[in-house]
């Protein structure tokens, strides 16, 4: 049997390599070659890719554009030869900015460049007037206490560290200052990058304290306000946020398929998020890992390549501001969990990719590794443990097998969530590199004998 | 007499370097290092640029904060215990932006990131609204021609490569596309860093061609704007300005000095820009550079060190919009032109110095280069040919010798005429290099025998 002679080959091949056997590699390099070799050579996807950021451009749950990049989206899969397109009905929060801005009033009348936190409160008509104080750490907001905080705005002008660190000051800043007493929050954006313009993001508002709105300003106002306020003068600020919460709105996960050759009733699923904030284009966040995900199973059709598996595309929605997307589409395969073999979400930006991570134990992992040696040609061939992402939380916690493509993730963190995240940012070339990675990745996955098993959820992945 | 003798052991040192002697560089290597020691120590420098950001602000020529900076720039040179400082009062422009936007009408609605350029005409109210025709080139537009222009916006959609090249869309572009019949021009920001944010500066009106509109937009719009009317859909703008001129304003350029100890009437003058554009807080545009002028002569003083010829600062009005400072600095030293030794100015951000610049023939190249190698120290010991300067040019051009300082211009044009241009871009570090630099070529030029020989304008500097 061919596959037997590869088997042994491959096992003769590596024999100086303990533990190791390259028989997914050789059983997948000819299609794998033949998805890299179309992926560097399509300009499908980048198209489509300009017509979501130009034509629609962002697309925030509740909002008109969203609707219309669902809808755009279905016909595209449709467009692409997938099966069983479908819009997978979700109810999603509508947060709505409305005007907004910041000023410093004193020592010196100066506009402030900020966003609105994401599902913030806005304030009382004619805004919040009140002395900044500014902290670098949690542990500096409480050891000021109620007494120094009560009635004024607190302004997070912490390190940047890495998104990480920096994102528990957006979410949970807001609550942590109202606990003492403050009347508003300001939280130096969540980037490495200085260039004036700020980065919006979710807060999560713990239920107990009084809501109070937040917002996002650039690092450099928030290093200014921190400057004054340090050198001894009172600093203060006129924030003025129309921000409010209107009914939930109809949205929907898009989802197509490449049904399985041999077990059409496994999945495995690919995608990202097809809302994004209502800035700038969602170019990096998710416009391009979405779309490549798409246009690796646009390849597939167009070469033929049909998986033992279902193969399935998902764009899910309202991944920023409450995973409801995430969460519906967890829903739609209740009571076919078992046969969910593995999810694949890309979510960090289209840079050149460097490979993927995997939650999966060390048998999988050693698969998965045979496959993205295919991936050295485009730089795409690292394993690494890992790989969540929201949409997928449900999945994975569920047992699911979870993956997630890295990039190098040069910029992604100067364009996140602002309105530089733009088409200009998405590199031609990496972007097909990425659309090469999914490509070969999800095709192997949904075509290998064996089956992936997770390491953390409560359900394992069978073989 | 111990100038003769280090002479001496210069030439003894240098003999194996063919027409090469270090005379210089061994004269001022004390000095030079009290002064480098002295700059790296410093922090007042900093403190004093950091009131001007933070405090002033912006200072637009007309603007009450330009007045506001004069006046403290005035106390600041008093502070630092220069002699004779005077306000030169000049008229300046008084260029109002007023309120001010642009959107895409067509084919999405979507606000553009645009700033004004500095001294256009307005829009009437209610704005301009018209087709957007690209062009990357000047060819481009000509060979459209009126049939294609009349009536449209013209955006200049051009490759950056560097800023001269790219100036001249923002200088010449609204008046040859008006003379082609186009109603507002709009320009890709003169940038090579693509982060949403607009560039302004100045136009320049061919009075033989009706004056339109002109507005930067960000590299991000220009190229979505490009890209559509690329793929051959219509492109709608609509802009809006309220840009004015107002009567001339009462200004002045800020001048202080340290009195020759043996020729008070000869004068090295050293300096760069108190205005700047509306936008940012003009911290590298030119407020360290300028502040490290002021600084290197404060800590001469604070050192005791006095040059054989009057040493003066300059803050010159006006360079962003008129050029009046440095004109009106050329009338106060009209019938003394003889005495003017050299002009230094420092007009290109004060990220970290490489050297300088110098307008002056081979002899008084190989001396500036004997100064500058006391720089190697701060990694500014480069001598170049060129020293132009916006402020100086009036100088330079009756034949004084004219320098500049160079950077290493990493990040200048990132910032440049933003609101980006913030206190934060300037390193401390890099500031103090700055002034170690000025004071150490200012002091060296004040002070040593010979006089520099310039290479071009009618009069050449004398022995």
């Amino acid at each position: 049997m061919p596959r037997v002679s590869l088997f042994l080959a491959a096992a003769v091949l590596s024999a100086g390599w303990p533990g190791y056997t390259q028989n997914l590699t050789e059983q997948y390099r000819p299609a794998a070659d033949r998805l890299i070799d179309a992926a560097l050579a399509d300009n499908e996807g980048y198209e489509r890719l300009t017509y979501l950021c130009d034509r629609i451009g962002n697309r925030l749950s509740g909002s008109p554009s969203l609707q219309q990049a669902i809808q755009w989206s279905a016909e595209q899969m449709k467009a692409a030869g997938l099966s069983n397109v479908r819009i997978i009905p979700v109810k999603v929060p509508h947060w709505v900015r409305g005007a907004e801005s910041a000023r410093m009033l004193a020592p010196a009348d100066r506009p402030l460049h900020m966003l609105g936190l994401g599902m913030s409160v806005g304030t009382p008509s004619g805004g919040i007037t009140a002395e900044v104080v500014p902290v670098a750490t949690f542990e500096e907001l409480e050891k000021l206490g109620r007494e120094k905080i009560q009635g004024k705005i607190v302004l997070y002008n912490y390190q940047f560290r890495g998104y990480g660190p920096a994102r528990v000051f957006r979410s949970a800043g807001p609550s942590r200052a109202a606990a003492l007493g403050a009347v508003a929050t300001l939280v130096r954006s969540a980037t490495p990058l200085a260039m004036q313009i700020p980065h919006t993001g979710e807060l999560e508002y713990d239920e107990a304290q009084p809501r109070i709105p937040a917002a996002a300003v650039s690092p450099e106002d928030a290093a200014m306000l921190a400057r004054l306020a340090g050198s001894g003068v009172a600093v203060k600020v006129r924030l003025e946020m129309g921000a409010h919460m209107e009914p939930d709105a109809d949205s929907g996960d898009v989802i197509g398929e490449i049904p399985g050759r041999a077990h059409p009733e496994e999945v495995v699923v690919i995608g990202g998020h097809i809302d994004s904030w209502d800035v700038g284009q969602g170019a990096q966040d998710d416009g391009a890992p979405s779309l490549a995900c798409l246009q690796a199973l646009a390849l597939m059709k167009k070469l033929g390549l049909q998986p033992a598996r279902t193969l399935r595309v998902a764009f899910w929605v309202n991944e920023e501001n409450g995973a409801r997307g995430g969460a519906a589409y967890r829903q739609f395969v209740d009571g076919e969990l078992a046969k969910q073999v593995a999810a694949l979400e890309t979510d960090g930006g289209a840079e050149a990719p460097r490979g993927f991570g995997a939650g999966v134990d060390a048998a999988s992992q050693e698969m998965l590794k045979q496959i993205a040696r295919l991936l050295d040609r485009v730089g795409a061939g690292e394993m690494t443990p890992g790989g969540g992402g929201t949409d997928i939380e449900p999945l994975v916690r569920d047992g699911v097998p979870g993956i997630s493509l890295r990039t190098v993730g040069t910029h992604y963190f100067d364009w996140h969530h602002t309105e530089a995240d733009t088409l200009d940012k998405v590199d031609p070339e990496d972007f097909r590199k990425n659309v090469a990675a999914l490509a070969v990745m999800a095709y192997a996955i949904a075509d290998m004998p064996a089956r992936l098993v997770a390491v953390r959820g409560g359900r394992r992945g069978g073989q």
